[in-house]
């Protein structure tokens, strides 16, 4: 093997493997597709992130769905975890990338980890058959918050606008609304209780997300599946709310803020046990 | 003023200023607009863009443009830096945020970085007045070399695919093509000199977002040339590579990469002074 | 309520509780200990990590320990995935911090993870009571790798030096071996399969560091395995291996390294399913 | 070339080269001495701060005095900014990493950056044989605060015990001072003018480090200029740091703090041109 290899007959193998995209020829290409092609196709960004993170190209409506996923996510205020690191950090006069990932690195499973949680629950649900009472009354009985219901002020007399759009549009235009539907029915369910438990923004995309997956025709059912247990609705809301996060930096940027620091007097200082 | 703070009589003062989004009223809004309104008005994820980065709606033409630059800057594969950090972090067996941080981190002055440099070069020497002979000559003499020029392979004759898309659209849509104009001959200079010496992909994006903010009507110069020097440019060729390293990480989640280790064949290990 | 805390008869609860550190007074304090204490007391940093992490003092013993479990995890060359992050990311002319959180951020189950599960599972195992043999066979049964057991090359006959000098050290200082024991015990068992299966520094580093929480005499085996399982195992790696990744960064600064492309040649670009 | 290189006659130039550590061999090695040497020469973690960064071995009242510096920074309480990102992302649920790099992300030129700084100017004052007056007025003039001096609440009559320390042990096991003294009698011109004046903590370690650096025998000048200028006091806080936001992060945990958000009558929202 050796000799062999010196004569250069038999190649080193490589340490690593990528399928996404080729910058090595005349064009550079995403899962195959060359850049120009990429625009006289018109796929739009949605296009681009079907081509760099599920490798095939997607329906139009697919792609214009990944899109308006990015834009709800976008941003939600100033005072959310992630765009307070954000803040904190570009007030301390870091760089963009610096102030960016401090945020970034907050978003986890109680701030944007919605998504998937609820992406699991609701398409488990859905896909045991059983009705939304007796998923509702499960998940009561294990004493377990439903990922994607609820929300402190929003309820079936004062929807979130966010959520109408996006349960809209799939219903619209997606061929199988079956993950939606299980997570409408839930809402039926749990809105009996309390007016507020509607089903809320990360469960709509999330329940959507699984529908389009599923129902497009550019995946099996175990690719569909695979890809959302290998957190691609976690990266949509990581790459919409990037969008947010820049924002912010760049507004306290422009603002000139100075360094913060908490007021001590919002602190509790205790020493020895509690 | 204790007495009258106490009695409610006065506020205290905002820690925090934020003037991009809104999340306290029955509505989400970026920037002023209900989120409801930024689909009825389809202004797409470069309107939102333009709303929690720029604070204005701005044309069409203008937000289109915004997503071409994400479309084009989003992956250029796994041997670059920042993709190949994400790459590591993926197979280390780290969440998509750690990967995608692992690999942003990388970007700057040399990864990255020369679309800021080349907004600066390129305005400066079009606003100076100079020509671009006396430009490029100018550079020379500092022993500078002119950021967003000169590529290994593409040419004139062989030109980069994306440097057309761009080009063409800036040209075709934008009231202004002053930078971009002043570019493209500094590329008729510098491509005298050698073929490759090209108005590159990065300095073709600078130039023609310098030339939008500058003429699409929404900013003042000074509010332009300050959006710049916030890093707004460097904002987008994070939030559009975003894509790629997350489009990597998914790919080596799917494709079950072990831990790397780089070969120690190809690392000189040196003690004692050098 | 209103009325009474306009007055200010009631406070407004602090949103935030923190017990290891003070700030606010004459003089800064760790845990309660002045700092001006903290070097008259010759607590070391060992002791210092003590108070900022586990909010007491030690014996002179474990803080030793603390400062040796740092010693030989500060570094272990330019090769595995962190430091090539750190490397890679100083060769993109990042700073210092930025280059440091690239390479930790690839810390976790496959790199520097071993620590924690292996103090887990020599921990239950040691409790359990049951016979290193017996444990042995289960995890054979499960199918599941013993962490902190194997080496590549390392062997009984050609032992680690790190492992040698942890173990001798708790050895002859600690009132309690019983973790390690179990370890050593379950190490007897291994090497009769392959030479190599040996206790090794992640396996015997957790083992020690278990039993010294436990039997120090400064506190209950309940707060012992409450900050195992908070993860300051993790924690003194991450400390200690900064050493290395900020000596690291020093390094290629020093000396001037360009930036990194991983080789086309080391890549296998696959287009389309695999 | 490529007939000798495939014939084994010539090596392919490594990609890579590392001068810190060796983990190839029989021992693991930092600098050239093997890590059983690193423990029976009883070097302590400045020592092995010293190998892996400096590449050398250090008379040990330096190395005494680095890891002194790492207990004085060790922490400084939750309300400065990167305790308090590190302590927002562990209340976000995050791990131990991404909290820990949440924080330090924060450090820079604001927070934690008047180190570097400060030995730039005294360093820069010292060199240049100009009183302590002449640089003050000097300063003054140029309407530059002076790094390292001044605090909001420590003066002469009401000493930074910090301070006193790192000065104390200085003077007493440096073989020279004079950076030092230097930045001592601008604090006897400073506190002419206000007594709050003095020299802190921050301009004292770096006055002191550069002394160390300087005198102890290791480095010649252009070497210790070197180190400083590439961030190794920089590198100091950061590590010193980790100890106290990695407090921070099991303290959280340990207490089950929740998701924080920041309260909205605390941010000023605005809406359009400022
Ligand atoms: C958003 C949220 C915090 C709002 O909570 P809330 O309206 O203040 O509700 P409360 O905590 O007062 O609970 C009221 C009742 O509704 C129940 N409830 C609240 N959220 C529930 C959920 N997601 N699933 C099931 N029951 C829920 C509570 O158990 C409680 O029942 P009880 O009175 O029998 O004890 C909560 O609904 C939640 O945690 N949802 C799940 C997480 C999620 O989807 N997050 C994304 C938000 S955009
Ligand atoms: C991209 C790049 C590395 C390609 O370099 P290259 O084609 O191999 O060019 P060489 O280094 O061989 O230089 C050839 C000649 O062109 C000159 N040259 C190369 N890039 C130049 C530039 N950007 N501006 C001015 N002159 C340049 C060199 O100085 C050299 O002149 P000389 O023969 O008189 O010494 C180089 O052009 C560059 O660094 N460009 C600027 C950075 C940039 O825009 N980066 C984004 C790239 S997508
Ligand atoms: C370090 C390590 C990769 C070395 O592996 P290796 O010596 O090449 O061993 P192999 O994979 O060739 O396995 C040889 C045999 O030993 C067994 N073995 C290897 N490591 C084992 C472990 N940690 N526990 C139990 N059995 C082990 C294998 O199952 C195999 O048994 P088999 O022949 O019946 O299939 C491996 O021991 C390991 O993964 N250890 C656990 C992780 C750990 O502690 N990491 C920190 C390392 S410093
Ligand atoms: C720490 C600090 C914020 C305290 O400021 P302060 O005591 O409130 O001082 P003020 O801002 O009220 O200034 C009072 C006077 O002292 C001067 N002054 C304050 N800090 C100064 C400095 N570092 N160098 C020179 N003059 C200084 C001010 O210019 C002012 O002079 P003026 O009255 O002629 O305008 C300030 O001294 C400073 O920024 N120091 C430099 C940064 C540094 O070393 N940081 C590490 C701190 S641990």
């Amino acid at each position: 093997y050796t000799w062999a290899r010196r004569l250069g007959l038999v190649r080193k193998p490589a340490n690593f493997i990528s399928t996404i995209s080729d910058d090595r020829g005349d064009e550079l290409c995403y899962a195959g597709m060359p850049i120009s092609e990429v625009f006289s196709e018109k796929i739009g960004l949605g296009g681009v992130v079907s081509l760099l993170w599920f490798r095939r190209r997607l329906p139009d409506y697919a792609t214009t769905f990944i899109e308006m996923i990015l834009m709800v996510t976008a941003d939600h205020g100033p005072a959310v975890s992630g765009a307070h690191n954000t803040i904190v950090a570009a007030r301390a006069g870091k760089d963009l990338v610096s102030a960016l990932c401090s945020g970034l690195l907050t978003i986890g499973p109680r701030f944007g980890g919605a998504l998937d949680k609820a992406a699991e629950m609701f398409t488990q649900g859905s896909d045991s058959g059983m009705s939304a009472a007796a998923f509702v009354k499960a998940m009561r009985n294990k004493n377990q918050l439903i990922m994607g219901i609820g929300h402190r002020i929003k309820s079936l007399s004062n929807p979130d606008m966010r959520v109408t759009i996006i349960k809209e549009y799939a219903q619209a235009h997606f061929k199988n609304n079956k993950v939606l539907d299980f997570a409408l029915s839930v809402e039926q369910e749990t809105t009996k209780k309390k007016e507020t438990l509607i089903l809320n923004v990360d469960g709509c995309i999330a329940a959507c997300f699984v529908d389009m997956l599923r129902s497009c025709g550019a995946f099996s059912q175990e690719e569909a599946d695979e890809l959302i247990a290998n957190g691609c609705l976690n990266g949509l809301f990581v790459l919409g709310r990037s969008v947010g996060f820049i924002g912010h930096f760049l507004d306290q940027k422009r603002l000139k803020q100075p360094l913060y620091r908490h007021p001590w007097d919002d602190i509790s200082y205790i020493v020895g046990d509690m």
